[in-house]
């Protein structure tokens, strides 16, 4: 693989929370992203990063001493953003829907984890490991809003990280019929400061606001079709969710019954997710897990504290494959929340992007 | 209700284990029972309860002071079970096997927490509130066995009572077709010293050996019908469970989808909960919680810190009733383990053979 | 005792917050208060406490019912409040600093847990095993603000309550000179949200902001005198404080050596400890707990967990007492912070002001 | 550097173990040593090292390929450990007693973390940062055993490290008189299965056995001197430690407070730290850490889960250094209690002894 000469120049919105954090330290010293744009809040705008971070750093990792000393902007500081190829957007959701979008009509393409626009039918969610050609429709919705250069591409929510992936290397073989998933989700998951630890401490909650919802409809439009310059929801499968909140730090566990359109066998179903690789692994992406999929044979792995670091946090385990009373087969999966399930898995839709050529 | 003059004497097999401390605990002020006799093994047996437990008294009560003078006895020291007109067994497994039907050929009605005997067809696995008719077979039971006074009655595993009893309810007016359980489970569940804390902190373990195949076989049992002088299992429901460790000291958690035979709305289903009183609720045992099934109506609730403890740790917490994508309903139940899934249970069964007669 | 035939009306100021729900749990069946009057902040005030407290209610018992439909005044009702005897405070400081004297002069004694007055050398710092004489110098704070009827009595700081009254205890018979504390706080101290999951999980955190001075000057003022109408700091003693905090729910534990004036021996030190009542006991408090110092022979004891209910969390539990290398002796103290350390600890207070006649 | 043509073979007695583990997983890929023979009990001996520790291995990374298919040994099998340069020891006590003066009679070194040998005053207690000179007493331990090129060198305590190295810093410059220490230790200290999860959940055990004598004698002999073919304590220092167990993974806390003979300022003490290199650094040893003692500036710092992994483990963070009111000064020291408290340091301290020659 041959490097580009010169780093793209990118950006980071909501760049001081928790997410904001993580994509930091994953860029640092990315080969091919270099970050020269910070904006967050009124009340850290004028800042040095590292000023605005004091007290409320999260990561193992030290700031990056590049980032430190960068001033941090106020979002509206479009002026200044304009010299990245692109940004990262870890925006909540209120202000990811105002100014996502006004980023893209600025000509700056936006690579959020935001769930803004999850919903809108001409914006791709995309894990590149299933879904790369809905990139397509990037034409298609620049059109419709008459931009340029900009475009707006979402990472999906990160519960579906740990099943989703294992899911589709089943069912780009035998088309899914129904899954009901059981997820334990960890704290980080909820940002920073997140869930008190009065709440969580020798506890579990058996609910997170909107996550059932997500993790039910998200994956219909991940594995859905282009129309008419729309994705289309699958049809045929079903999704059922209940969600919880564990004491864990990173990590989430999904336990996972499943049927398909035609019988398959447990070694089937070993050697596809053995075997699975996807267009990331094709074209050697940074960031890209060289196994995306990991099988354990251990009869209790995987495990968030043993398991979740596989690959950088990159890949998905997957363990425990056996016969299903109910339904088809059951099986236990899981990924670094916010790793694959965010900051990193935002840097790896990037990076495909780039790839492909989106970011002029 | 009138109290019985004189309590009945009782002993403890297994008594210096976690469950054999609950059951001391629990019986602290027993109106009916008093603990007269201790087993444990062989480096327990002639030192006082106190000097045996020493150092692993793991209970948050002191150990009662009538208890802590007790010498204890090695299991087979059946000469001084005698003098009990019953014993809880909190043996393990193994010893279970051999000295339960010991005790019981001796003329001593055993009510054990063991596993041992919960398959064999004409040892009743009761839930006082479900199946009080199964200890019908006793008599049975003797008879084949050629047992005079003594007989064993069994509990089911802990983790049904977070999903039994609330799924009972139902399927006594509407026959259940399908229930999916993932259980979130609590360490207390394996003894002590049970799951190592290197193990579960920051973490979840995603498999407890054999308790899937016991969430999906005893509650067949339980729901099934004497025939012939035997428990047939129910036919026409299947279950299918996942099981997770997790790190909460008490309570297990059950996310919960099921089907059933008619159409229910929710309504209906909340105040069969609601209204639910059986047997034990009637007959007023002691240990019987007045609300066997509580129906929180938060949209976070049950969880186990805040309800584990629920009418003494006796009652099943619900919640979260809604519609499921795949099977009709689904819901969250809770139970605590170690009371209501143990010792509490034990104690219960027994009252209810105290008060139906079966203790001679 | 006789008691009261009706009983005092009270409020309670910061009623929605951690420790104004605790008072409230507290407070329930109390024998000689009830709670008629509830304030808090703009958004809750109007609202039934039920409704104002929604999704954030944190404690195990359900609202008491009574309360649940009271309506939630704002903090300015003084026309509303006058109805009350006396209120109890549990307002953030900056509020406290404001209102708890606008409430005094309005007549209304305050009983207060907020840090705003306790530097304040005319406002006595009770815990009414050590300094109930403090409540002398009533008169003098009153005639200098010309208030009539009001007052203001504050508590300690929670982190105190597991080692000072057994420091008291000896310090009566042999004056102390050094104490070298070293604290694992729960997180509860903190309040609500107070410490975020993703801090604690796994984690110790080696600084809580103030709390090293306040556990260093607050001993003082409790152990000084009354000279010319002021409390004078206690000469002599010097505290030195390490606080942690630890992923504990309740229970501060303090690691404490110490060196006293004179030399005493294990034994006279127990029996301090165990033969130690004050005033709270001979007058028979009804929040008093039999024994205010439990002495645990286990070598491994106090624990959080075990211990920090004995006595329904009023009680102080010490173990592990030995000599110390450097100083005379060293133990283990251990206390409730959110029963003892707060809620608990103001509601013995305003019994013994009652007892003695300050509620006019 | 140059680096050795051909590594040394080299051995692990205790292999099965959670010390050995740490050992393996550290030692892979590692330059100069290459593992070539496992020793482990009866019941693992005979078996492929994946065999042995099947359903038991609790690194998160995977079990090194090369030591996956060693055959394990048995411990007396000398014949077979012939091979080896050095063995390293993560014997239990009483093993290590036997058989750690046998593999040194037999010719082999013993790089030992076991605590048998560490009150042995020939036997040096090497932390290579501050007592490197220790190991000229290797010859004579030799001729006073008859032994020929074997020997034993121990490791100290885990606990020491977070303290003992920063304190060193300054001894050298400034002799301290008096230390108090209180720690919170890791559950991984305890090794596996260790501190059962029922007694440390929402828990914190403020007694380890043996653990605080430990911490306060073996300073002295680590600081000590050469005299007479023995190492005589240091003089003139006292520590005393309250030592606690708590809900972290890994990672020890120390809290310090401490005197010296003369007076020093915050700022020489943090440039004695920040400044501090030792002959481990001087020699570019492969585990030595660039830094061995670094001072965190943030108020509330170190913290186990973010400061544990400095310098891989290897590193001691410092932070909040002040005033103490009764000694000079205080601090909390941190270091990972597995990887330099245990394997990591183990492995320094061979590296230290081949680059010095002694292992023949």
């Amino acid at each position: 693989m041959t490097l580009p000469m010169k780093k793209l120049k990118v950006g980071i919105l909501g760049a001081t929370g928790m997410v904001g954090q993580q994509y930091l330290s994953l860029l640092e010293h990315h080969p091919w992203f270099e970050v020269v744009f910070l904006a967050a809040s009124e009340q850290s705008a004028g800042k040095s990063y590292a000023e605005a971070v004091k007290g409320r750093w999260h990561m193992q990792k030290n700031i990056p001493v590049d980032a430190s000393d960068l001033i941090v902007s106020r979002i509206d500081d479009l002026a200044h953003a304009m010299q990245c190829s692109f940004v990262f957007s870890a925006l909540d959701t209120d202000t990811a829907k105002l100014w996502e979008e006004r980023y893209a009509a600025a000509g700056i393409p936006v690579v959020s984890n935001a769930s803004a626009h999850r919903k809108t039918d001409d914006v791709p969610m995309l894990i590149p490991e299933i879904n790369p050609y809905h990139l397509g429709i990037i034409p298609e919705q620049q059109k419709r809003r008459g931009w340029k250069k900009g475009f707006i591409v979402v990472k999906s929510n990160c519960s579906l990280q740990s099943y989703l992936t294992p899911l589709y290397a089943i069912h780009r073989h035998a088309p899914l019929t129904k899954v009901m998933i059981t997820t334990l989700q960890a704290v980080s998951g909820a940002g920073h400061p997140g869930v008190a630890s009065f709440d969580i401490l020798d506890n579990v909650v058996p609910f997170i606001r909107g996550e059932e919802e997500k993790s039910e409809q998200e994956p219909l439009k991940i594995l859905g079709t282009l129309q008419n310059g729309t994705i289309k929801p699958a049809i045929g499968i079903t999704f059922a969710a209940h969600c919880n909140r564990v004491p864990v730090l990173d990590g989430h566990i999904a336990c996972v019954s499943f049927s398909c359109e035609k019988k398959l066998s447990s070694d089937v179903i070993k050697k596809l997710w053995n075997e699975f690789v996807a267009l990331p692994q094709q074209l050697q992406l940074p960031s890209a897990p060289k196994h995306p999929i990991i099988y354990r044979p251990e009869e209790d792995r995987p495990q968030p504290r043993l398991d979740r670091d596989a690959e950088g946090g990159m890949a998905i385990s997957v363990g425990r494959l056996r016969q299903c009373n109910l339904l088809d087969f059951r099986f236990v999966g899981l990924s670094h929340n916010t790793i694959r399930g965010a900051a990193g898995g935002g840097i790896l839709n990037a990076e495909l992007l780039y790839k492909q050529g989106y970011f002029l």
